[in-house]
């Protein structure tokens, strides 16, 4: 098993991207998978050496999966695996990452490995700016990725060399929904359709925001 | 998604306010969200590196919370995430803005969000002073915010210039309940009358506090 | 809302008493509020940066606590929240005021707010003596403060001014139950003798010291 | 309440010794109270800066208690206050005063306050040796104490001065059986012995050590 | 009980390999154990000084063992022991010696003691690339072992001298099934076959990645 | 109580051996506990200021006990006393004699105190190599003890001076099962070999090691 892998689709694999220093990206892959709980009820576990901040960003996925599924999470732990990260790992911008690779393994369906992504998550699913952007873009490129999932609030910090433009394309967000439709695969796309409703019919459930009510004064 | 929104409304989001340094205010939103719990029993999860002060500030709301709605929160988690705050957070003075937040997510009723707030709650509903109101309301200003709700016994150490005062309107507030009449966004007035009813009524039963009893000498 | 509150009464706040560097005292309100509990069982909650001994004087207070109500505080959290204290409290003279606050939230009982009270409590219900005595109750006579709530074993430490002494009466007391005689607020006589005894009943029975057994050799 | 108290009888409260520095000598109350638990099941939460060694006695005495009585201890807290120690408590040597404290506490049954006492205590009860011993002895002789109750392999170590000698009993014990005797009040000998007995029966039969079987050749 | 052993077959005992500093390969045997929890649920306890990634490579391992089995985790605990390491344990390329003891006591299957490994897992199963994999060939070679397990990626890495080539077998894997294969000893090759499928049979479930799907363009 | 003694017999109580600093030898006394449990579920409780090493071998010594015997773990604490251990413990080499006093305690089945021991567990029960085996059996002499139970791999380190071979019969074993047949007392044979295989019951079932299997190719 290669750490590196960019062609074909699998389950609960997602490539990240990360910086390391200040201008140097490369492509962190992420690993989940799901089991029946040891435990009195489930939990979320991740390993790779988090710090703090990047420990933060799993308790907001965490929000994330409970809304999303509607398959009984009190069973099932959830198991994330940053790949290689022996010198730990700080930040929130692999939080779309991590979440792409739980959905992932909970629901069985496969993500492509030609995408890579990067963006930190809100608890309630929008996309939110991460840094570092041009570097991560250019370091998917150069490994061989063919398109990059991006946070919509950072295409303007976007700054990339022609030769690597070329190579990849790139795919701004605002939501968890929508890196989902880029990342995973279906067979049919009216398969797919069903699926992220479906996926997603306990989250809008739970959030049926009305469609931008007007204030009164009170 | 642009951290920064000043129109529409939006369910479990509110703008805060916050003093970085000693006189330099900014507008700090706040995100919460409620989810099926993956333990055995509920918790209310902060994330945004929040410091000692801070973390005791969510306690506290947590004991307004589970006194306002009448739903079950034993199998309810919720989550509340600081937008941004890389470099930590102190202080209690975000308490009004993240119980708003909750509450919002809890009853699925948005929040105005060209309305910015501060305030710290007791654990019986009072919204008690905070520090740096003048930076706080011409940061609010300056972004964009319309109203800001402060608490009533800070009103004395307002001291804004003009040019600030004429683009917000400050409310001053004693409680959590005159918080959420400014903040929340109901269709019609006598459905938020009804709603803000039905919301407190647990809270009313716990509280019932007499009107003015006249001590006894014992 | 003022943190200043010397006339009237209130369920769940009551005005303790604090010494500031070794020879300044200052009125220190605490709030206590009761809730449904989220968790599996329920817990007492204390926030306002508790040092060491003050967060052991809240276990303390809590054999009180579950020791005197009849209601099943399985269900309950308790919230105490020390008002201010961003700089820490260090020591258990509060204890008197935690108990107080806490029975006063669970019984809905108000509390003169024109009482102030230090003292340390045993897990059976002594009032032990505290320290600084003497300028707590001149911050306490300052501050409009007119019933001071003492140790019994602390009044030969008493030593205060003239005039300070017409302000206040000094009312020592040896358990908690004189404690509540003096600062809890009941319409009749009558009923807050059988309200004491009602909340004192579990205790009582717990209790049951015989009266003064003759030792016999062994 | 004064914290010495030389004479009559009380439950839950034993005259322990401690040894301040190498050479002095003094009391040290300590008070129990059992309740009902808060949480899911009883635990025993004892106070006054217990460092790691005190820690540790109270587990080991946890150990005599769960076996010495009958009770149901899964729905009973267990609180243990050692008085005025606000410097801190270290050392095992309060073992025996603990436990006597607790089984006062919860089988109700008043302690002579003219007795004083010191021991390790091994999780099978036996009373093990401690420091100190003669300036304990010193120490209750002064405060007026009238039999102190100590390890009988310390015996050897008692070496005090005669005028102390005469002020009170010693008394030697090898078991918390032995220590209960001299130290708890009943109103009828026979009452005593039947106590004894009904108290010890869990634990007599959890014990059961044969009587003296002969080895055998394996 | 010597630490090495080379020959025959045990049931929960397995040979891996480590490096001390740089260039010091020798072997690490590890034993599992499984046994009824004494708690209210099962949990993996792991001992040997594991430092930060040699625990983190113990949850990883755990997500493996709980779809591995068809047995019910959460009334077993599983022990694993690191033996000898009394300076402590860190990395995590002993993940397959671990998951596979654990699996052999799991299912009462014994273990190959001329097979050595080395490799580290992903939370699927799929075996990465580990450090020092030619000093850790060298190491089991001088101790007896035969056949030495290790990464399919790291392949490339192994450069050692034609003594050593000659005694051990090198046996390069991608999967924990692989190295299963390998170890583990069963009477007769369809009782094998058919002892991994039912092995496999929850995890295969759970897995089901879909072969090679086509990519949609959404 | 003397903390020596080397003859008779005692239910819950183990002679185990100490090395101090490197050269020194002495006598460590353990004793064990078992009673009902006041938690949720049934815990191991050691005390005597155990550091990592050690409080790792009790959790080894824990899988022994919970394969061991058929008593529901789940409702019983075993409490664990090293006896003057003022200055902590640290090693594994009383791992024996840890497990020894337990099964001692839960079975009540007494232990010959002039036996004393050393020796590190497994977790399947093996008995590990110790150091400091030499002036542990020295010191063992001098303390009066006639038998000293060793791991069977120490057996080459043993170097004693002919006056203590002389006073000492030295018992090399392999696993805990040895150990108790030379340290429990039983007053009869027959009876112990019937006891020992109906504590061994469950963990034979749990073992079922196979003799021998060919290992086949695969
Ligand atoms: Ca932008
Ligand atoms: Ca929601
Ligand atoms: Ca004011
Ligand atoms: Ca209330
Ligand atoms: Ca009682
Ligand atoms: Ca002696
Ligand atoms: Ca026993
Ligand atoms: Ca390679
Ligand atoms: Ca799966
Ligand atoms: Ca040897
Ligand atoms: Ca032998
Ligand atoms: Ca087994």
């Amino acid at each position: 098993y290669d750490l590196t892998v960019v062609e074909g689709a699998l389950v609960g694999r997602v490539n990240g991207l990360a910086v390391m220093g200040s201008d140097s990206g490369s492509v962190l892959p992420i690993m989940a998978e799901v089991t029946p709980t040891q435990g009195a009820t489930g939990q979320v576990i991740a390993t790779g050496l988090l710090k703090e901040i990047a420990q933060e960003s799993i308790k907001n996925v965490s929000a994330i999966i409970k809304n999303f599924t509607g398959k009984d999470i009190r069973n099932m732990d959830v198991h994330v695996q940053f790949l290689g990260t022996y010198n730990g790992v700080e930040g929130d911008s692999a939080s779309v990452t991590v979440a792409t690779a739980i959905i992932s393994a909970i629901e069985n369906i496969p993500v492509r490995q030609d995408v890579a992504m990067t963006g930190s998550l809100s608890v309630r699913g929008n996309v939110l700016p991460i840094g570092g952007v041009t570097y991560k873009i250019e370091a998917a490129a150069k490994a061989g990725i063919k398109k990059v999932i991006i946070p919509q609030s950072n295409l303007d910090d976007v700054v990339i060399e022609e030769r690597y433009a070329k190579m990849v394309e790139i795919v701004p967000v605002t939501t968890i929904e929508e890196v989902l439709e880029h990342a995973l695969v279906f067979e049919r796309k009216e398969d797919f359709i069903a699926k992220i409703k479906e996926m997603s019919s306990r989250r809008a459930k739970a959030f049926a925001d009305k469609p931008a009510p007007k204030p009164v004064s009170v």
